[in-house]
């Protein structure tokens, strides 16, 4: 099983010196207390409790998986415990305010954590993880009442919540949601309908379980218009805030999945259940989807999680295991045979994960200060502020989310090459690390749906091609600042060339779409990864800028370091970038290219 | 689970249209037997045996995997069963000679068979595939007493046979084996040591499991010079024929994997058991290589059968689920939503399958023409003939185990991306057409072992280049032969040009290797993956090129067939073969671009 450490100089630069964390907290209203020194203690203690208490139950939550009995899961030994000390440490509420037991610290500051924890464990992750979902939705959208009775135990981890959209018959089509809601005199509603896919939906680890369900009011138009919000405790709560009767809230199954197997997915019948509305009537996906960007960048973190934690399994293996000779010569003379990491297609292999983890987290660090900014929209009740930076943020979250739980895939795919045959067998938990990124892809809206999220939504519809020119301009202006810097020439002139080329193909793809409007979707994919894989160049080329920097000043305590993130971001110029090519091409060719072949005609027997 | 159906079509079209099927065979010296019609009965059968025996044990397989109590392995539920059946219907000796029991069919015609079985049941289909190999090693190498006790009960499938290569500390470096070999009085030997990951190893299917192994002689040179090859009977053989004696092979234990999970892998200790050596002594490797390129070949119809399965099941249910509206307008106005297929993206992810599965497919076909005449100048004893033809197959074959091996990967991913959530899901056999064909890139030659082979070997080594000449010459003469047909021109213009620029890279990257050693190791990957679209992307057009003649001549009975073969093509070149455009970019990058980062500079913690 690999070892988990926590790369802390690795997020140190990031804070410090490609983001400059420090000055953005300082402009937070939140962040007066994060501080450098209180944020090297609490990712410390988080890297600390992900090392010692999450990683060691990781591969034996894959084996053990979820119980199921009587409608009750049981979650693998070691969870419950492990669950007490997250509770106890308080890191539920670190990103969460104070007046409900938070710790009130900036938003980003629990995506750090989310990122040790989920590299570590992502099993286990997900449990605190769609709790903060609920907290969100509960915090921004219900009366003061609820979040009264509701906030302070999920905000202190005593509950944790759900997210409760899919049906059996619908996941992205959430219109066609039957879940349905009647009100009652109370004003409460009873609630009744099947949810299905549900994470977190029932489990040992505390003594509630707050679900946010989508359902329909007895007057509600069809589709999307007609979709409200509503809290549904799994058992009801006293006056007292205390846990009363069993609220008619059943688990009737849990899947069995490829992978996230400690983490319980839950199938759950609502019959009659009391649920409270929140947001307004038939207003519900709005609300359901106002935290939607900052979802989606947790889940999107989830791909470097895994570029990570396989990384840091194949890095062992390929210094342990030895193969043949290198090619240039014997390497270790003494020994039977060079190291794999030796071996320049090794080394292609590594890199190429080390290029999606690094290059991700920086994707991350950087759209995590934007989240900032929009979270304490919501905090600081001021719409105008929220909606500036979400939208802001929303043109990077599908290209984080689509992009970077792809290649988090594929850098779990690499580590299990790397092992060669033994990659295959279970006990060395590379295997899991690719069965648990296989889930990333899919949820929170699979690629295909980010995939049209920024061509169709964000790029041509809102913006008409607004964002990618005001992003584009960032990284030629970028470009032009550094194309006199030896070290960074190449990086420079090469993004130029990508950033005028990203905007040429935005245009023809707009024109194109005004004829034929299927090619938003056509086009969509190649669309997505292009700029992804563009914006991960930009941000290596980032890092190395910064790195030259620190080198070019000669005092850098740490040359290694600096060089190695110049010589990675020239890997994932040379080696990465150039992909982007085959998805120029292909993204400008008509719709027609995928339409011509009538349904009929797919299979001949 | 998805239903199998076997592509009869599309293998009618490939035999009698595209590749000349009966010519071939009636100019084989043991293909006479092998009309059009007989061809037509076995693979009917072959597909009943498939679609009604093996594809209903296929899920219930990965359910239930093998047991492993007391050195002895029980296969799943209805798997000895169904090997009943495949040795009453004599499937095992389709393509060995008559002599020993088999129907002496040309070698294609098992491949075809092997294809459909797969796409059914890759792990039951492992059983008698590891049998080919122990029995093609037999064949060629053991003397005609061994070949007198061994070939009829593993040619009637009455016994079953391994490939024991891999020990704990070496799988691709095999001059690090350490199992050793004492000659006896009586001229045979005993067998001491551990072998590891040997498919079929132990089980439960036949009365004697026959193991080819690697092992050293006492006085044998260090490395790969000093290796033998030896027969070791689990159960000794008495000289009427009959099992005997427990020879000391023991399985210590089976691997727990990823997939593939019906199929037993097993630790195999040989204890001071009896073995026979087979070949000349120390020359075991060579010997055990001969049928590289066909074993190779098996695995590469692995990536089509995944893809082919996989495609089957996402087409069915692409069908099935509604979700949205295409964008072009509603496809279905009176139903809730549109079918998944009418989505673009969703096409998209369809058609790649098909492309992978029909395009390698035809890849196949080809070479296992090639692999007929290899195969009968080993059964003819003619070795100017095997060594001509096995040079023709060696440039294809890492191009076709390497690729089509990759892409069904990447096929099986599409189909879980289909089902959305539901593909992550056990019960509907997508994940385990994924899991089991993570398998595919690792065993018989890792992806990088071939990509080695290919530019290393194959083209630089072994013909300095003659063997991507004569290729791309074949194609460019295919170029030149269909740029006036006005249905073919775009797909002739744009073969010509990759023709002529993997004539040039390939140049190239020779040069760089002249000064560059590890060159040959860094831009083998590109090379490799460069080779197989191109590849594809001519047996794409070849295809378009029947079709369109068909179609030309106006008597084509199905033209929605080949209209279908037309528009996957076009597909392919839109879609799918730009991406060798980046390949193309990275494979000349010098090779510091991967090694000037220092092992020790990978990490900091």
């Amino acid at each position: 099983m690999p070892a988990y450490k926590a790369p802390l100089r690795d997020m140190r630069f990031l804070m410090n010196e490609v983001f400059d964390y420090p000055a953005h907290y300082a402009g937070l209203s939140n962040g007066k207390d994060a501080d450098p020194e209180t944020c090297d203690a609490i990712l410390g203690e988080a890297a600390k409790f992900c090392e010692e208490v999450l990683a060691p139950l990781n591969l034996s939550g894959d084996q053990e998986g979820c119980h199921f009995e009587n409608g009750k899961v049981t979650t693998p030994k070691g969870f419950k415990e492990a669950y007490e000390q997250f509770v106890q440490g308080g890191w539920q509420g670190l990103s969460h305010p104070t007046e409900f037991g938070g710790q009130g610290m900036p938003m980003s500051l629990g995506l750090l954590k989310s990122e040790m924890m989920g590299t570590a464990n992502w099993s286990f992750t997900m449990y605190p993880g769609l709790s903060l979902g609920a907290m969100n939705t509960v915090m921004q959208h219900a009366s003061e009442e609820l979040k009264a009775i509701y906030m302070p135990p999920l905000t202190e981890g005593r509950w944790t919540g759900t997210m409760c959209l899919t049906e059996p018959q619908c996941g992205t089509d959430l219109g066609q949601v039957k879940t349905k809601a009647e009100p009652q005199l109370d004003g409460s509603y009873k609630i009744t309908g099947t949810k299905i896919f549900i994470s977190a939906g029932e489990h040992d680890l505390t003594e509630n379980i707050i679900h946010i369900v989508l359902a329909r009011l007895p007057d509600a138009p069809p589709g999307t218009k007609g979709i409200s919000l509503f809290i549904v405790p799994k058992m009801n709560v006293n006056a007292d805030g205390s846990v009363g009767e069993h609220n008619n809230v059943v688990c009737s199954a849990i899947e069995h999945k490829m992978g996230i197997k400690a983490s319980a997915t839950a199938v759950i019948n609502f019959e009659q259940s009391t649920g409270y509305m929140i947001a307004k009537p038939n207003k519900g996906l709005e609300a359901m989807f106002t935290f939607m960007n900052t979802a989606r960048i947790g889940t999107a973190v989830q791909g470097i999680c895994h570029a990570e934690a396989s990384f840091q399994g194949a890095l062992a293996y390929a210094k342990d295991r030895r193969s043949m000779r290198a090619l240039r010569g014997k390497q270790e003379p003494d020994k039977v045979a060079d190291a794999l990491i030796h071996h320049a297609d090794v080394r292609r292999m590594l890199l190429t994960q080390k290029c999606f983890a690094e290059g991700g987290r920086a994707m991350i660090y950087f759209a995590a200060q934007l989240a900032d900014h929009m979270t304490n929209g919501i905090i600081e009740n001021d719409q105008a502020k929220y909606h500036e930076w979400d939208d802001k943020l929303g043109f990077f979250t599908p290209i984080l989310k689509g992009f970077l739980t792809e290649m988090g895939l594929e850098a779990a795919n690499q580590g299990i090459q790397v092992f060669g045959g033994h990659g295959y067998i279970k006990e060395h938990g590379m295997e899991q690390i690719a069965r648990d990124a296989r889930i990333s892809t899919l949820y929170e809206g699979t690629t295909g749906i980010q995939a049209l999220d920024l061509l169709g939504r964000k790029v041509l519809l809102q913006t008409r091609g607004k964002a990618v020119r005001e992003f584009t301009g960032q990284i030629a202006k970028f470009a032009v600042d550094n194309l006199r810097d030896a070290r960074l020439r190449n990086f420079a002139t090469t993004l130029a060339k990508y950033a005028a080329e990203w905007n040429v193909l935005t245009m023809r793809v707009m024109l194109m779409a005004r004829k034929d409007r299927e090619v938003v979707s056509s086009a969509s994919h190649h669309f997505l990864m292009y700029s992804g894989y563009v914006t991960m160049a930009y941000f290596w080329a980032l890092q190395a800028a910064v790195a030259s920097d620190k080198l070019s000043k000669g005092g850098a305590e740490e040359p290694a370091f600096y060089k190695a993130k110049i010589a990675t971001a020239k890997f994932y110029f040379d080696h990465i970038l150039p992909r982007a090519k085959g998805h120029a091409q292909s993204m400008t060719k008509p719709s027609k290219s995928m339409l011509r072949l009538p349904v009929e005609s797919f299979v001949f027997e």
